[in-house]
C-alpha cells in the first residue's frame, strides 16, 4: 500500500494542506558554509596548488599538478567513437533537436533614429567564457551536459570550460561523449567547491569565467552562491517536481509511471496529480500500486510519493488550472483529450506538456527545449535555462547636438531636484 | 591639488596597477547579516505587528497599525498635480521617453510545427506582482523609480507595490509624484529589511510578490540576498563607474564634468579617463584642477577621483578598448569625433554613450534607457534592467502521436544510459 496524500479542493482544510504540501526548505548547513568558505578562500590564494590538493584529497587521487588534470579533446572524441551505435544516434540526434530549438532563442540587437538624429538601442553580446559544472559519479547525466552546453555555444561563448570531477579515477563516457557532440572547449577533472573556486578566480591553469552553469551538490551550490556577483551563475535548483491535470481520458498507467519518472529521482521529488474526475484519481491510485513493485526504483520512488506526492481531486478545470498557477510547477503535464484550449490559463510553469503523447521524459531528453527548469515555484519569476542566459545586452545611446538640446534641458532640471549639481552642469555644457 | 592616479598602459606594472585600481569587494558584515536575519524571520513569524514595531523604531513613527503605513493613490496624484510646471513637464517627458523604449525589449512567445505534427515553443508571460525598494532621505531619486516601475508596468506587470521608508515621517514629493506617473498600485512606508521580508513572505496587509527590485543601503541589499529564491531579485549594486574613452576632440572641461558627474554619487564611485593623447590628459586634469572648487559637492569628488579615480594613457585606440572590455564598466563613454566604428569593438559595458554630446547625464535621466547598469565588471555576464526582467518564458511541448514514436525510442535509450528505468517506461507507453 502507498499511502500517497489525497486532497479535495472544495475541502475547508485546503489551501493549508496545499501550502504544507509544497512547503520545501532549503537549510543553510552552517558546517557545509564554513568549509566551502575555506576552500574558496585557499584556491583564491593558492590557485592550482590548492586545486590539486583539494582534488587528491577528496577525488582519492594523487597527481603531481593541474597537468594531469586536464583531458584532451582526443579524449572526448574517442569517447564518442567509442559508443554503440544505438547509443550515439539517440545522442547525436538529442543534440540536432535541442540547438534547432534554441537557435530560435538567439536574440538581434536594435537601434531606432529619433527626429533630430539622435539613435537608441540596444547590442547583444554572448559572454566571453563559461564553465559548466558537472556531477561526477551516480548523478552524472550525459544530457545534462547538452543541454547546459548546446545553449552556450549557440549564444556563441567562445570558450566553454567543463569541470568533472572523477572520484577514484573513474570517467563518465557518455559524459565525454556529450561534451564532444556539444563542443565543449576544455575539461578538468575537478569538482567540488574547488572547482567552482578554480573556475570564478581564475589559477595559472584554468581560465577565469564570466558565469557558472550547472548542478552540483550541496558543496558546489553553496560555493556557486558565494561566487554570485564575481561571476553570473544560474538558479540553485531544488529538487524536481511534475504536476499532472489529466481528465481521465489517458490510460492510468501511463500517469502513473509520469509520476514515478520524477520520484525516481530522489526521495525528496515531488510528483502530484490533479483531476476533476475523483474516480480517476481511484485508478491512477490503483495503477501506483501495480506498478510500484516492477520498478528498480521502488524503495525512492515510493518514499517520494508518500512524502510529497499527493493526488488531488477538484470542481472543474479551472479549479485546476487555478491551483497549477499556485504550484508553479518545473514541469505541467496536461494530460486531456483537447488540452490546447487550456494553455492560456496556465501562467506559471517551467514547461508544459501537452496532450497524452507528450511524457515529460520526452521533453527531458530530446524534444528539443531544456530541461534546467525552474523549481520550488520559482516559475513564477524565472525561465528555463537557454540562449538568453549566455547572451547580454549593452545600451546604446547616440544623442544628437539637436537632441543635446532638450534633452540636456530635461537632465538639468531632474538633476536639479535630485541634488545632483555635476550631472546638471555637463549637461548643460551640451547646450549651444 | 587633486592626486588623481595616472597610469600609461606600456608600463610594466599597468596590468598590476589597474587591478588594484578595480579591486572592490563588498565586505560581508557579520553585524549587518545577523540584524537582517533577525528582522526576516520576526516578520515571516509575526507579519503586520512586526513590520510596525520595526517602522516605527527605526523610522521614529508612532502609528498604530500598516493602514496608516499605505499612502492612497490621492496622495500620488496630489504630489504630482503640486509640482512645479518645469518639472512635472521634465518629469513626463522622461516618463514617455523610457516607455517608448523599453517597449521595444518587450518579447512575445513563439512556435512551430515539425512535420510530424509535433509543436514545440516558447511562451512569454508577465510576472504577476512586484516589489520595487526606493529609498528614503537623501538618496531618494525619482528617477530611479521611472527607471525600475515602467519597463515592469511595460512587461504587463498586473501589481506593482512600492516601499519607500519615510524616517521622521518626512514624504519625497518628487518620488510620489513618478510613482504615479509610472503607474504604480500600491504604496508603503516601510523601508529596510522589514519591507524585504514583508514584500518576500506577504503579510496580512501586504501581498507576497514574485520579485523585488530597486536600490537599497546594506541592510536592504543583505535581506535581498537573504530572500532570494523565495522571490527573484534584481542584481545587488555596486559603487557607480564612468570610463570615458577621448581621443583629445571634446572639450576638457566637458570631459571633466562628466568625471565629476560619477564621482558626485559617492566616494566610492570610479571615474576613469583613457586617452592616447597624453597631451589631453593633462588638460583634463587642468579641468579638474579649475572646476573642483566650484562644485557644491567638491569633497565628495575629491574623495572619489583621489581614491578611485584614474587618467590612463595608451598606445591608440585599440588599445583603449582592449582596456575597457577589461573594466566591462557601467557607463562608457566615447567622446571621439567619429565613435561609431569603435563601438563594435566594444563588448562588456551596461551602456555605451557615444560621441561629444551625450553625456551620462542624459542617459541617467530621459534618454530612455535603462540607468540601472550592472557594476564592479558584471557587464560581463549581465544586463540593464529591462522588461526581460519582468517576464519569464514557459516551454510548450506537444508531441503528436507520430512524434512519440520517433522521440520515444531515443528517449528510451538515453533513459537507459542514465540509469532512469521509469523515464524509459513512461517514453515506452507512448509507442505504439
Amino acid at each position: 500500500m502507498v499511502n500517497i496524500k489525497r486532497l479535495d479542493s472544495r475541502a475547508a482544510d485546503f489551501d493549508a494542506r496545499l501550502k504544507a504540501l509544497l512547503a520545501f526548505e532549503s537549510a543553510q548547513d552552517e558546517g557545509i558554509e564554513a568549509t566551502v568558505a575555506a576552500i574558496l578562500a585557499d584556491v583564491k590564494a593558492r590557485g592550482d596548488v590548492a586545486v590539486v590538493d583539494y582534488t587528491n584529497r577528496f577525488d582519492r587521487l594523487a597527481v603531481a599538478g593541474m597537468a594531469a588534470l586536464e583531458l584532451p579533446q582526443a579524449e572526448l572524441r574517442a569517447a564518442l567513437d567509442g559508443l554503440p551505435a544505438e547509443r550515439r544516434a539517440a545522442l547525436e540526434t538529442a543534440a540536432a533537436r535541442i540547438r534547432t530549438f534554441h537557435e530560435k532563442q538567439k536574440a538581434d540587437g536594435w537601434t531606432y533614429t529619433e527626429a533630430d538624429g539622435t539613435v537608441l538601442g540596444q547590442m547583444v553580446t554572448p559572454l566571453d567564457r563559461v564553465g559548466l559544472y558537472v556531477p561526477g559519479g551516480k548523478a552524472a547525466y550525459p544530457s545534462s551536459v547538452l543541454m547546459n552546453a548546446i545553449p552556450a555555444k549557440v549564444a556563441g561563448v567562445k570558450e566553454l570550460i567543463m569541470v568533472v570531477p572523477t572520484p577514484g579515477g573513474e570517467k563518465n563516457a557518455l559524459v565525454l561523449a556529450a561534451a564532444a557532440l556539444a563542443g565543449v572547449d576544455r575539461v578538468f577533472t575537478i569538482g567540488g567547491a574547488q572547482a567552482v573556486a578554480a573556475l570564478a578566480f581564475g589559477t595559472a591553469s584554468v581560465p577565469q569565467v564570466d558565469k557558472i552553469v550547472g548542478p552540483g551538490n550541496a558543496y558546489v551550490a553553496c560555493a556557486k552562491r558565494r561566487v554570485f556577483g564575481i561571476v553570473g551563475i544560474d538558479m540553485v535548483a531544488g529538487p524536481s517536481e511534475i504536476l499532472v491535470i489529466a481528465d481521465g481520458s489517458t490510460d492510468p498507467d501511463w500517469v502513473a509511471m509520469d509520476l514515478f519518472s520524477q520520484a525516481e529521482h530522489d526521495e525528496l521529488a515531488q510528483s502530484i496529480l490533479i483531476s476533476p474526475d475523483a474516480a480517476y484519481l481511484d485508478k491512477v491510485a490503483a495503477s501506483i500500486e501495480k506498478l510500484l513493485p516492477t520498478m528498480p526504483r521502488a524503495e525512492v520512488i515510493r518514499t517520494a510519493l508518500e512524502n510529497r506526492g499527493a493526488l488531488i481531486a477538484v470542481a472543474d478545470m479551472d479549479d485546476a488550472c487555478a491551483i497549477a498557477n499556485r504550484v508553479a510547477p518545473e514541469h505541467l503535464e496536461l494530460s486531456l483529450v483537447d488540452a490546447d484550449p487550456w494553455v492560456a490559463k496556465l501562467h506559471h510553469a517551467g514547461a508544459i506538456f501537452i496532450g497524452p503523447y507528450t511524457s515529460e521524459s520526452l521533453g527531458d531528453y530530446c524534444a528539443g527545449p531544456n530541461h534546467v527548469l525552474p523549481t520550488s515555484g520559482s516559475a513564477r519569476f524565472s525561465s528555463p535555462l537557454g540562449v538568453y542566459d549566455f547572451q547580454k545586452r549593452t545600451s546604446l545611446i547616440k544623442v544628437s547636438r539637436a537632441g543635446a538640446q532638450t534633452l540636456g534641458r530635461i537632465a538639468s532640471t531632474l538633476a536639479g531636484g535630485e541634488g545632483l549639481p555635476a550631472h546638471a552642469k555637463s549637461a548643460e555644457y551640451r547646450l549651444d
